[in-house]
């Protein structure tokens, strides 16, 4: 299941930059499996990891090679995906073969193994077939492409149980040359990012100095895929990489670098919806806006606690407008000396709640008949500062169940 | 669904504590749904209430009465309990309703309006069907008595989307004395206590000074009631309220204080538990023990953290001994200086983590058979202190979804 259309659009060809995908018979046979992404020399590739404690070997693998490149001064120039094997509480088995998938795909490539980052995504705690894996880099390898049917078997390449390939891409005017973003990602289940969601990769042919690149990662991740939950888990593998051709170009300051930053937001925006819609068994997607907090920190605490309750996720699943359910829980949100009479809740243009209760004009009928749409905007305004926060959530189906009690099978 | 057996227990006796419960047509007719309890004069009356900001009028108004109670140095003189509508999230109207029905009941009984303490618990943010709820009040106090069957009714006429009524007993020798504990509670979906579970209601004939009272009871609740989690949504109603009517032995200090505290926690502790094993949609009760914490906070984060994660919650359904969903949920407990490496998982005797991975001798068929199991006992070690914490929970099942997704209809 999936809420409303997520068209993968045609990807322009960001120069220099391509993708490779092949059958590796990871986890079964006939599926993409494999990715490998080809990056030039001279591009600036900045990464933002999990901040779960027990992290994937291959976020460990990668943050230490994407460090020695920095070092050097130097992007890194092949990421190797796959899916199928999350290879993550793996211990030092996992370490050896996230390490040993980057030499093999070096040696390939004639490049340092360092230069190669690694990523892995799917069941937790089996280690990887390595036969498979190497064996599949070949053939990754001579896939590699720069044009749209690339990108489009990358996004596929890299599903595990979405039900469908994610991207989005913008071109934007920059004076008298153009810049092109292309994004792709992945993620359905476990998704509570804590620095970026599963796995997302986005490129673009501007030229970014590293530490302008690194800034506009965080930044534009925390107003993205940071505020996104399917299930509250957040993952062991999270990884969002933004890569830096600077084959075009140059992106420093003023007003070239204010347009490429919303450029950058609405890629990783449209990307981090695109998992929230493809979330596990989701049958809506919801908008949840808080505002009047004394700190954006505070709104996202009362966004998340919402988003995150199963009564609430339970009641947007069956259309009802049980707004006691969403009332409960922003009461229990961690907020210190909650003055709950100045609380407002509206669900898209109908108001639910005000002075502590059931608003006056409020009726069941119209409440419904919002509950009823596949989108839906809950606005919750706190009445006591000027900060605030959006965050995007599913509702909690039968299907989420299904798929999670069945997924090993 | 529930888990296993809860035995409502004949209760004994205590001396001038009566219960009558009556059908008073509050949701739907024919079933017990109000409540009255007599305590005698001369008791003492402490009471725990939610922490949701969003507290319920009941709470409100049984707050203010029993300060007001204390204030003059006496006890409550009657709880009225009502199911099927919580008033909740209705603001002023609520809080006139709470208070009619007080004094209603004050006028029946011939004492002051603020002896009486309201309780409610049902649906949120509907008003109270005052008509009903008042004509009800003649029959449960004709009903009172101090016998097994009116502590048994009291048991059932408190239920929501419970499916059996929680009743829990002990009889402790205090020298040649003995001392009864009595206890019944309802709580079955919302059930995230901050302060105590939806409602339970424990009375004593032990004497008990107030500030004694007040401490047992914060203690015991803190060990009970605040260590479950059904489904991570704390009510806007839960209430715990501990009844001394002072007509049995004193409990002051020494040996017959520590006798009454382990029995006040077995009551409340078995209570709890029965509330998890009542769970909405629960197939499996869970019990999660963690240790080797800098801090019993610490250890309550770790242990509430994998009780919440509705990945770890569904495995438990499919009786998948899916441990890279129970590390994954460990690893992004909110600790600081995480050392992934030291921490150790087992279910029941089989040894699943060790050295951040899988452990060397584990075997998918000796999870599986753990996890089979109707109760099941995870033990997270993270070697890192002294310190540990107890939570039980209950798993995500499709019944849970179902329950929730028709509650209103």
């Amino acid at each position: 299941m999936a809420v409303g259309e997520t068209r993968f659009p045609k990807m322009p060809v960001i120069e220099g930059l391509r993708l490779g995908t092949t059958m590796a018979g990871i986890k079964k046979p006939g599926r993409r499996d494999l990715v490998v992404i080809e990056i030039p020399e001279g591009a600036r590739v900045s990464g933002a990891f999990t901040r779960n404690a027990f992290c994937a070997a291959p976020v460990t693998v990668a943050r230490e090679h994407l460090a020695a490149c920095e070092a050097r001064g130097e992007g890194a120039r092949y990421l190797v995906i796959n899916t199928g094997n999350a290879n993550a509480g793996t211990g030092e088995v996992g370490l050896r073969d996230a390490r040993a998938t980057c030499a093999e795909l070096a040696r390939l490539a004639g490049v340092e193994e360092q230069s190669v980052l690694p990523f892995s995504t799917g069941v937790i705690g089996e280690t990887l077939p390595m036969d498979r894996l190497l064996a599949g880099l070949p053939g990754a390898v001579q896939a590699l492409d720069d044009g749209a049917g690339a990108w489009q078997a990358a996004g596929e390449g890299i599903l595990t149980t979405d039900t469908r390939a994610k991207g989005a891409s913008v071109t934007l005017a920059l004076g008298e040359e153009t810049v092109t973003l292309n994004g792709i990602a992945k993620g359905s289940g476990m998704i509570r990012p804590d620095m970026a969601t599963m796995l997302a990769f986005v490129a673009t042919d501007a030229a970014i100095e590293q530490p302008l690149l690194d800034q506009l990662l965080r930044e534009a991740v925390d107003r993205s895929f940071n505020c996104i939950t399917v299930d509250s888990d957040t993952s062991t593998n999270d990884a969002c990489m933004l890569i830096a051709t600077g084959h075009g170009s140059p992106v420093v300051e003023g007003e070239a670098l204010e347009r490429f930053r919303e450029g950058l937001l609405q890629v990783m925006t449209e990307l981090a919806q695109a998992v929230v819609r493809d979330g596990e068994g989701a049958t809506k997607f919801v908008t949840l806006q808080v505002d009047g907090a004394h700190s954006r920190r505070e709104a996202l605490d009362v966004a998340f606690t919402v988003a995150h309750s199963p009564l609430v996720k339970t009641a947007l699943y069956a259309s009802d407008a049980n707004w006691g359910r969403i009332l409960a829980a922003v009461g229990r949100a961690p907020v210190e000396d909650f003055d709950v009479n100045r609380v407002t809740i509206d669900l898209g243009e109908v108001r639910l709640v005000e002075n502590g209760g059931r608003a006056p004009g409020y009726t069941e009928e119209a409440g419904s008949a919002v509950m009823a749409r596949e989108e839906i905007e809950i606005r919750i305004s706190l009445g006591r500062g000027d900060q605030g926060a959006t965050v995007w959530t599913s509702d909690l189906s039968h299907d989420y169940v299904t798929i999670n009690a069945d997924y090993r099978s």
